[in-house]
């Protein structure tokens, strides 16, 4: 049974962060915070790198969730910022999906706060109009693994593809010559063996 | 391959507890006790949040399997009580599926002791007559992950979704502004970490 | 996508034991030995019990992987039992399929040492063969649960279903009226919760 | 739902390679060290002993990445290897697809590091053109399980096979009598529970 | 080398209940959050049960680190309570020692968050001062198991002694005589499986 | 800093084997209940075979903790047997003292449910009156690890020597020449790894 | 048993951080790298907040070692660095115990790669010469929990306070009024949740 | 309380290696096979390597339990070698303690299988004698992680030091002068991490 390979293209890719917010934040214990919160600027900064449209949202930002991490704030500070004023689906705000559409890319890179809901229901209702959906699983959190694996198995079911981070920077980059030092950078700043390799690697060259 | 997205629609679902019994209860080794019967009770709550018309049934319960839980029978003190003589899979019981049918309803929100019998076989019943099955994953318990996980698998591929309960919640609520103190207070009662970001929230609103 | 529910009948099944012999089992490392141990001899009580038509083989029990579990042999004194000469998939043994097809049986049960081997490739070429293939993940075992898992995805992915005895067991009883002591006697000698249960219910009983 | 059963034949398989290099595998954290290195070279020494045409290829090897482990190099001295100079994905690489090509193998044995990458990307470029592809789990590592899972639902999805090294070898080998000696060696080498069972089936034999 | 016995006992020992606090505990992660939130109760139910002098302390609670959580406010409505301007270390701030020795108690049952900080500095200032100390690891919670154990490793080499609020109940109470309903019913509150142990039992013996 | 062995010895050691009742067993969460129910009958195997004067005591044994194991009754038919009517701690029973002075004993090997009571509270009072106590570890059972270790902790550090029941066999055996049969039964039966061995050691002597 | 409060006092104190060499550092697995990147850094930052005395030293780090951590060098740029020829145990370098006398303190925090000899060895020596040693487990990383555990537990024998970051800045700093912001800092700079209580609670507060 | 420091001297110390045999290696499974085999072979190789007196002993070898593991023979052919008869502890077997007391060395360095017998009695044995034992923990295996705690904790509180393989040799060799190459081959032989930095580093160097 052969199947084509939908690959991410970063001429057809937008980004979308859900609900990544400071009190939804205590909420996700399937994933170390400190690793969590390294995954999810690993994916903002990769967004940033490969220059690919971004969408933020939040949901009810002045209650207990929470404002936006401040440093997606920072890294994105143009980007098109829905703060949904009740929907729990992303997708029900119709401002977000305009949002989405303006882009005018057919792949979505998605991840959020958390996993079962801010994320899978979007993604979920994206996949039924026909976008690509391309779920980057270790920069979405919730509560424990036992709900995260249900949640991975609807939206793999309704055709979302898994993805992580790294997965998404490297499918997007195709090839390290289209530039070797960002590339690198963005791995040093999130990887911290990664970072380890290439002073070893350095510091070995740079001895006479 | 896009697919449709079958939602929950609270007018359009029903909740099916199947042998949540204190005997069966010591059962579960897959779910820690306080977080498994916090679900179970998140589960029935939301049940009666949203008015879903909801089933109980037992099996034998004036054997070693025990009573249904005592909180259970006061939350639904006037809900279809199907106490089965004997048919393990509920589905076999034509009171109950008499009760199912009863309701009108299309999409069955399914949770019980254990998952990969007393869940699984009205599952797979109910999707051959075709009703949409949820399973809420985390208010079903069985005896280790490696039972649940086969369990899920055969469910999964035969047409079920996973869910777990604030998923669930969140899918029929779809609107915070429907509601936003009865859904919070839902939230609050089940998930501690919830309950201390209003705490926290509110203290410093109340600040002059 | 409404699916039919394949569900087993104590009329139209066979069980395949396949490899639990002496040495191997010490390869078995993704299950606790004292759980695999009472899970392999569940399942052959089960068999026995529902008088299910139960195939015995082995791979080289001359060699280091040593002979059949004592037992086994017991328990299925008069079961076909073949001893292949060098066959590493059951299913390559002619004798094997031959008493397979012998039984008259669409439906399989099967488990055995190691996983994605001795269980998986049988597994796989009777499905091709248009058997129902129920597997019994409890009752099988392998090195860690990396491989035993990648072997359960391969085989889920072509057909099988995902069972445990547990769950096979009350599958086939169908309803505890037709021998509420004969299934009790069986959880009872396998599942030491469910005795605990037995006991305090009788003792309670019995006290006037 | 019955399927036809894909099964690996020496005749028509080759095996890929890709980037076990020393850098690369400090960043393997999904398996334990010791056993990830010896799940790559019980792979490599079954490649080797059942003469499959084998492919190596590394990424940037001058770089932080590292050169390819050097028990591969010597394992394979005469095989083609394929330094990219760039391309992420191996099949981008006009000469590593030629080389697969030129094996005229319909079967791909993959593994590598990182598998939601070096693994991964290859994998759903070769499903697409018609190959079968058999992904060697446990030879494959990379950071941690989350990202495993995530890239393993990714390829099983698209049609691969998941297997692990010992099932590789089994399914290549068919029947024991091929070569005892060969097959029993290979495992004595790779399985130190193998080689037990061996010294102590041996010891006793030799025993008058 | 034999050891006196230094027991609890409910004339002798006071309960000192250290930054629970509404921010603090979403640090709380080597505990699940149900789990942990229910002992903290079950901690402080016992207290007031066996009408042990407790004293509530708070760290910067208008802070981050939020309010006490309500549920202990309105346990102990009438406790001495500390909020402690800037002290890291409890005992540090004199009205909390002043606090502590106008109980007239030599046994203090201590928990709180961070178990390393807010625990382990008043435990050890107390030993310092004679005062025989019992730790509830369990209603006291950090950010990992590593830290929890380091800082349980320093306590108890420093003497104190290392306990669960199941246990200080047990050894508070001696003998079940002493009230079995009040006992009972602590226990039914915080203990599911205890709960259905008991529904189960009540139920069978109100059965003619 | 040396120290003398204080050694187990088969003519100086009495058994206490502490409310181990069907109710308490739904208790234990630490291990799992194969192992645990097959530990403890290990124990109480081994104390028969060693012929060592038991004592089995329970607690409300007419409530919801259940009867005492059945199987515990039917090894020790003859053995003083102390039904508490609310002590605690067994050793606040002036029967279950006198019990156990009546052994003329200094030795004690200790096991229960659940570990931080049933067991701690005899083992304190025990070391306080010059006994040697040896904790049986994996026949006592408990809610979690945490509490678990809390207590092995506050045990240890009172004097307490940790074993588990295999130790405890080969400590009290001292030399296989002393009945090589006997012992190999009590592993074959509740070891079923050295079962295995054994039976593939029987097969190939006895093999011509 | 009464002790004294051996406590951390910033006047008293210096800290020794060895081997965290980028080579190395690809040798630890007892932490996830993301993790134990941060905490050896947050362990460098509080040194330098405090202003304690800090030596560098490093173990052949002109070989596969490779160089000391770069944000090492950066953070520590005048500090006594100690590059050893050879020693294993740095205590054995004469420069470097020097190094330790000369900032005249009694008090030495330490941690390094990899635990059991790095840390160990220097540590065994100090206590031997009467320094007080905390260790800061955190901050210290070896090949898996195993080989952590054994070493902690010589360490701890030997009179060390086991200790992790965290704990080691709130005893060294005592007062939050010392310097609320910078002690605040410190934490939102190393621990993801506490800046996120931090931007809800401002963001709130500056809410009108 | 300071102590002093009990340091390994190659000079006076000897290894003890009781019952690695084939059997009773497959009862092992607190530590991965892979991994244990490695260990074992790495305390095997060390010996050699700084010669240290090695002692072996097997326990009933022409039984169940196996002949000693081939490659400890083939390590050290000329090594003292007692077949225990029969005595469980190996310091009751009089040639052992004797073949110690001819080493002349008051450091005993001792592994084994299973840890709570075949190491644990020997090592109390031998610290009633005033040796410094010097535990390996991780060239010691048995049935699960709380049997090795268990056993852990009773040595150690009998004044064995806790160690792991690599602390061993590092603690022997004190001085990477001494010989590198020779250490260096040894971690590069059971330690692949380290070997991969060795060979990319040598890779590095000898680019011109």
């Amino acid at each position: 049974m052969s199947t084509s390979y939908t690959r991410l293209d970063k001429n057809d890719a937008a980004v979308l962060l859900v609900d990544h917010q400071t009190g939804l934040a205590s909420l996700v214990r399937d994933i170390e915070p400190d690793k969590f919160k390294n995954n999810v600027m690993a994916l903002a900064d990769l967004a940033k790198y490969f220059e690919l449209p971004t969408i933020l949202t939040t949901s009810f930002e002045t209650g207990p969730n929470g404002p936006l991490m401040s440093e997606l704030k920072e890294t994105f500070p143009e980007a098109p910022y829905i703060a949904r004023p009740g929907q729990i689906n992303a997708w029900d705000n119709d401002d977000f999906v305009e949002a989405v559409r303006a882009t005018g890319k057919k792949q979505l890179i998605i991840a959020g706060i958390v996993t079962e809901v801010c994320v899978a229901f979007p993604t979920l209702s994206a996949l039924a109009e026909d976008f690509e959906v391309f779920l980057v699983t270790d920069a979405s959190g919730t509560f424990n693994a036992l709900t995260r694996d249900s949640a991975l198995d609807r939206m793999s079911a309704a055709g979302a593809q898994l993805m992580t981070w790294f997965g998404v920077a490297c499918e997007l980059h195709r090839d390290w010559r289209n530039d070797i030092e960002g590339l690198g950078t963005l791995f040093a700043n999130h990887i911290p063996d990664y970072k380890h390799l290439i002073e070893s690697h350095n510091t070995l060259q740079s001895t006479p």
